[in-house]
């Protein structure tokens, strides 16, 4: 089950795809059955992710003997957030904040907060670009210990 | 379906709840029809959303005529976080950061953002006092118009 305000597994494979990827020198491309080990995750799911990926534009999809996925240039800053919404529409972290303006007959000063709480978090994953985190996946010195 | 990285129902209700709470007089307690009009949410489900309030503590629950609830004075300054670990255990925004370490082989550099992204999320979150909350509820010209 989905933990309240927690991603989904979908967009967590997703964003490990992106960022083996945009590891890889321009214009490669790695098949499913590799970016399934990579990201372990089994096969028939990922297939869902690239088909969402596919889907936004993030990765493209070759048929054939030379086929696989690979990540077009313009795409290589792509970030978290933009991997995110890709698989999962638009982060919410509240229902209201969808919404034109708060529903309840009362109002809510509560909606701030989540607009608040909502923004700090989007910001960060934002700011943090595929590119930059598939540099560090190659230099593991270059990830500080979890703070 | 509870779309990824968002509330639950239960935890939006439980903070609507705690914050009209948070605006009566200490000692004065409030029926579960009242509190089920006020978070304009089905007597039936909030049931379930005052048992895990009461079982946390944050509220106490009076049986008999002149029962109802209450939110006792220790838990007035309760924070908006505090509220949704009482419905949701610890927000985690993703799996990973449940456990000690990353799981997978190879590390993963998007532990640390998704780290950096919960703290900002629930430093906000931990910041507002349902109390702070209950006032702004009372005069509403403090609610400044969403950002």
């Amino acid at each position: 089950m989905l933990n309240s305000m927690q991603l989904t597994r979908a967009a967590d494979y997703a964003v490990r795809v992106m960022i083996h990827l945009a590891g890889l020198p321009p214009g490669a491309r790695a098949s499913r059955a590799d970016l399934a080990a990579i990201a372990e995750c089994p096969e028939q799911f990922l297939s869902k992710v690239l088909q969402s990926l596919t889907h936004s534009g993030l990765v493209i999809s070759h048929r054939g003997n030379t086929g696989g996925f690979e990540l077009p240039t313009i795409h290589r800053n792509a970030s978290m957030l933009e991997v995110i919404e890709a698989l999962e529409g638009p982060v919410r972290l509240n229902v209201c904040l969808g919404a034109e303006d708060c529903t309840h007959q009362s109002g809510c000063p509560a909606r701030n907060v989540w607009a608040d709480a909502q923004r700090a978090m989007t910001d960060i994953l934002r700011n943090a670009s595929i590119c930059e985190l598939a540099r560090k996946a190659e230099r593991p010195e270059l990830v500080a210990p979890l703070r």
